[in-house]
């Protein structure tokens, strides 16, 4: 038995999310139904991470088990042929059979894109959150560093979560901007439910003045989710990569 | 009478162009129906560009006249709340009465942009062509110098052309990367039918080694279309902006 693990990018637009449910379109059940037709028996892939109905990823990861003699280098090439154009494995490789992509060490990198303009840009619009204020990069960026670190995030989490603990890691968070769009890139060793979405909605509403920088540290004691800022949508959202420690 | 002109931005994808066409959807078509429902009188645009299926635009040109009294710059907010989420006009101002978008001197910018990798990424596929060649942007840079100036470019014009010269100037042409793309930036008085498709072409088959940099002279030289390197795809294609010169 070899276990096998691929990097999976997908436009989340048209899939209700990763996690496979009855009667809709996911990234897990497309992955799913191509590996089993390729292996001619039942496969069901572990995801690292179950984004949401909306969001797009670059490099989620995700293991599968086989029994046959494909080499792992192979099914990248091969599920690409049955994929269809919105999901496409980027590449497949060996890894040591007890590998599970959501009970290892990993850092997690996010990025959410905002494009701000007097009136939205349809070629932005697919992947990015659009908005008519123009915020200040600058108070964003102050705004951010109170988020990096060991914190209990319970405040930037969906009241939804199944979280055993809220408490989380984010290593870095960078605010460029591109022209029309702001992009703001977070990693950490990982997220809770909505979180990257909060912290965007968060910087955002720093970013356009509606409370000082430092207000978050007050934000993130209180673990209290009303307290900060909206849930952005989910297409602005794109998992880039997850780098697997150790 | 007063003659307006509209900066209009689009995703080409679900357009059969800009021109009207009979029985299908088009960038100008929309653009007329919403003016015409807005104005109560049948209106129809003149266009600067009339861009291929496909392709995108982040800011083509389109004027029309009108004898009401709707504030030149409210017609951007008027417009954009019938539009569909595909085409956004970005700005509406006041012209002299015999501007005419066509018949004017102009700069205009488009850009090409090719997506490299071993495989196809999902959500560059919309506004990019996909190649798995992995060209020598340097290559390309080289082959690019020989097309910028004045030249009968009837080597890089489609053999459908019903223009009256292939002459034409190129102004620039910058080659960038930016990570797994390619962007052929191209700013010229005017391109003939499917000509920055064509360069685009020509520049990655120099960039792909298929022949030295210096033999686009010789294309020019030839003025044969079948000479020169193959149409690339409309996705790719964005026109960026028109510059009206005096």
């Amino acid at each position: 038995m070899r276990r096998i693990m691929l990097t999976v990018a997908y436009d989340g637009t048209d899939f209700h999310g990763w996690q496979v449910q009855p009667g809709v379109r996911t990234v897990e059940g497309e992955l799913n139904k191509c590996l089993s037709e390729l292996l001619g028996a039942e496969i069901q892939v572990i995801g690292a991470s179950r984004t949401d109905a909306g969001v797009h990823a670059m490099g989620n990861l995700a293991v599968f088990d086989t029994e046959g003699n494909i080499p792992a280098e192979k099914f990248a090439y091969a599920l690409n042929c049955k994929l269809p154009s919105d999901v496409k494995v980027q590449k497949s490789e060996e890894v040591a059979e007890d590998f599970h992509p959501r009970k290892c060490n990993s850092i997690k990198t996010y990025e959410y894109h905002i494009d701000c303009g007097e009136f939205p840009m349809p070629i932005n619009g697919r992947y990015a959150y659009y908005t008519y204020h123009n915020p200040d990069v600058e108070l964003m960026r102050e705004a951010a560093k109170y988020i990096v670190g060991e914190h209990d995030f319970k405040s930037f989490c969906s009241v939804h979560t199944q979280a055993e603990t809220t408490v989380r890691t984010v290593y870095s968070i960078d605010v460029e901007q591109k022209g029309r769009e702001i992009v703001i890139r977070v990693s950490g060793s990982g997220f809770l439910y909505n979180m990257v979405r909060i912290i965007a909605g968060t910087l955002l509403d720093a970013g356009m003045g509606k409370f000082a920088p430092s207000k978050v540290a007050w934000m993130i004691e209180q673990c209290d989710r009303t307290v900060a800022g909206p849930t952005l949508p989910p297409e602005g959202l794109r998992l880039c990569g997850i780098e697997i420690k150790g």
